[in-house]
């Protein structure tokens, strides 16, 4: 599943591939700008970086996917009306505050929109708001109008997207970049998205530009295509956001590609960057890969992978490198009479390891002992002890290496297959989100 | 909800009110016995206890509901065709293997029945199995049959149901004993659960005994009645078990109940267990108890206050006693789609205080310390650093109070509503289930 098997030994190496990634398509300029405020909500001082993405000139061919979640933000909301626009010229991202629900949350907003549209000197309608953090603050509008001008001047190619990647990120540990490039240009996507994950037919923050050329409604229909078999099949925690966004934006400066390899480089980097957030979710130790086979539907297969992906229980098992398989029957068990159908001929390999067939467990101390070491090699990193006991951080912050443990369920029963992305649970997780207002 | 607002300032306390709960109805013994075996699949040495809780004579009258899950433990398959047996007469009850999946699982269980059967002098089909415990290892027959004797050996009602209260347990803290007393005769209910844990229209080990006169079929109907209203509603981390088993049982040696008394009482000690249940979750620090009202329909209701009880982000908040109200509406609106329904009504409050009406978030530093206390006042314990640094383990093995995270959420579109139990998610939780096969 994954485009590249990579291994990083240290941030400074992870850092340099990300510069080599990060070259931006023709026809884009990124500046970013950061400031303090005070929350009216809370008692504690905060930061907000404030991310602009600019186009040369505002072009159609820009599509985007919103969150389903039935609370949207404002910023969801704002969104929603641009698809209608004629073009997009800007992409204005802050983080810390998501202006989720908050009194007067669409007007604020509006307002960001319009100061930025002013600066650039296009239309209001040209600029699409995106907003992450806390649920329930309200925007601290006045420092954002007085920090914009600074962004609009550090507005350059120069450095590529690697200032947006690192702008974008909240509880993050590293950013993340992905690639693709053709003979006619290059397709170039940046995500932040560690906690309060799962994708319901949109996701976390991605926004993915080009200088391909492609009319508005290939690259709509594309970019819907590649989110199905990309970040709506993974999870973190299954709590879907409410301000999950995915951009695509070409500025068509380059030449026009075969349409089938644009959809294939799509999903490259939509794929890529969904392993990305995985991996870089909050506190993951272990990315689960979990494949389902024989199922009678994608559907189904998707459902049957996301129970699993989303038990409690075997996310800690996997966090222990643990091999516990009931806990992974289980999981496929608890949701199989709501969606119908008959685990009789359900087998379940572990690492290319048969745990399970013909309704009873296959195992034996040898395979236990093959199984944990099937565990041990896909771990990120080990929880250490800190030295108040409490306080869990991760000891990276660079992806080590690529690997996943690989979970094969085959149902028997048709012939669907989906794999979904999960990770486990662990005590940095706790940590990162029982911290007050995290 | 809770019939009693309890406190314990000490597991001597807690212990002495559970042995005033503890007498039987007539006609019941209860005998347990404990000893270690060698499992074939690993490589440590492990305790298992045998319970036995037997009638004077069979008896028509009893009521069992088994879990959903579609890998059901051979007890759950053996434990089905006994609804059809003309009468009860013995429940055979091992903690440690869950006889889940293993080959052989079914033979082995009968097994036990049939010894069991003998040794009491009564019909196989008298004997209700249960097993909870690892999934995919086999029984340890030979020994479970040695030691059988011992058990019988061991039947007395001189202390009441406390050593199968006690018996029973696995990863649980402390036993769980709930009674409610008619003049006519009494229920008494003991349950084991901490993990693995959302019932699905049956639940956990809940065994209920009495002696009030009652037939097989309105039995039958009252069981599921007050199973929906109580342990169908709760969730410590919605892992549906493969072996959840509900059973109530009447030696009809007592008087003849008004029918609704008799149903107010089986819900008062269902409800008051499945409370005890979630206090004594896996890592528990806060109970949560989410009121949905104003919803279309009861399912609606529960389905919502689920989404918030099993929302991994609401739960580490509730850990670190911090009301990120944000996570609960992102929750509620996570599901509403699914559920078709619109929150443009939506208003919620926690510990009594409107926190989100008419679309936006109400809050300001003083309800944000307001909310803040009222969370710490339900806390149950609070983590403590470990020696090592990973291996947190509750401080107390009592329940030191009932209290609970009261959230009430009025959705203003119905007269349905339904509470749901919860619990928040802690490091204890992640040490417990992380451990190599706990």
């Amino acid at each position: 599943m994954p485009s590249t098997d990579l291994v990083f030994r240290s941030q400074a190496e992870h850092r340099a591939w990300l510069a080599a990634q990060a070259a931006l398509p023709r026809g884009f300029r990124v500046g970013v700008t950061r400031f303090a405020f005070e929350p009216a909500e809370a008692p504690k001082r905060a930061q907000m970086t404030l991310t602009l993405i600019a186009a040369a000139q505002p072009t159609p061919a820009f599509a985007a996917l919103f969150t389903r979640n039935a609370c949207p933000g404002a910023p969801i909301i704002v969104g929603r009306q641009r698809l209608a626009a004629p073009a997009l010229g800007a992409l204005v991202i802050n983080n810390k505050v998501s202006n989720v629900g908050a009194p007067g949350g669409v007007a604020d907003c509006e307002a960001v929109c319009a100061a930025t549209a002013r600066l650039l000197g296009i239309p209001e309608s040209a600029v699409l708001p995106a907003s992450t953090g806390v649920i329930g603050w309200k925007l601290p509008l006045s420092a954002m109008l007085a920090a914009l001008p600074e962004a609009v001047a550090a507005l350059s190619a120069a450095q590529g997207i690697l200032p947006a990647a690192e702008g974008i990120c909240t509880t993050d540990l590293y950013p993340k970049i992905r690639r693709a490039d053709l003979p006619e240009g290059s397709i170039v996507g940046i995500a932040k998205g560690a906690g309060m994950i799962e994708p319901n037919l949109a996701t976390m923050l991605v926004f993915v530009l080009s200088d391909l050329a492609i009319e508005r409604e290939a690259l709509r229909a594309d970019l819907a295509w590649a989110v199905e078999r990309s970040f709506n099949r993974l999870t973190i925690d299954s709590d879907t956001s409410t301000s999950d966004m995915v951009v695509a934006w070409s500025s068509g400066l380059g030449g026009r590609p075969e349409r089938a390899a644009f959809r294939t480089a799509l999903l490259r980097v939509c794929g890529d960057l969904a392993e990305d957030i995985v991996r870089n979710g909050e506190g993951v130790h272990h990315v689960l890969r979990i494949r389902v086979r024989g199922a009678p539907s994608e559907g189904v297969a998707v459902a049957l992978g996301k129970a699993v992906a989303n038990s409690p229980l075997v996310q800690c098992a996997m966090l222990g490198n643990d091999p516990n398989v009931g806990r992974i029957v289980a999981a496929l068990g608890k949701v199989a009479p709501q969606l119908g159908i008959d685990l009789a001929r359900l087998s379940v390999e572990i690492g290319g390891i048969v745990v399970y067939r013909d309704g009873a467990f296959r195992l034996d101390r040898d395979k236990e002992a093959a199984l944990h070491a099937h565990l041990r090699q896909a771990e990120l990193y080990a929880s250490a002890p800190p030295a108040e006991g409490l306080r869990f951080r991760p000891p990276i912050s660079w992806p080590p290496h690529e690997r996943a443990v690989e979970i094969a369920a085959d149902l028997g029963l048709g012939e669907a297959e989906a794999t979904v992305l999960g990770a486990d649970r662990s005590h940095e997780y706790i940590t990162e989100n029982a911290d007050y207002r995290s």
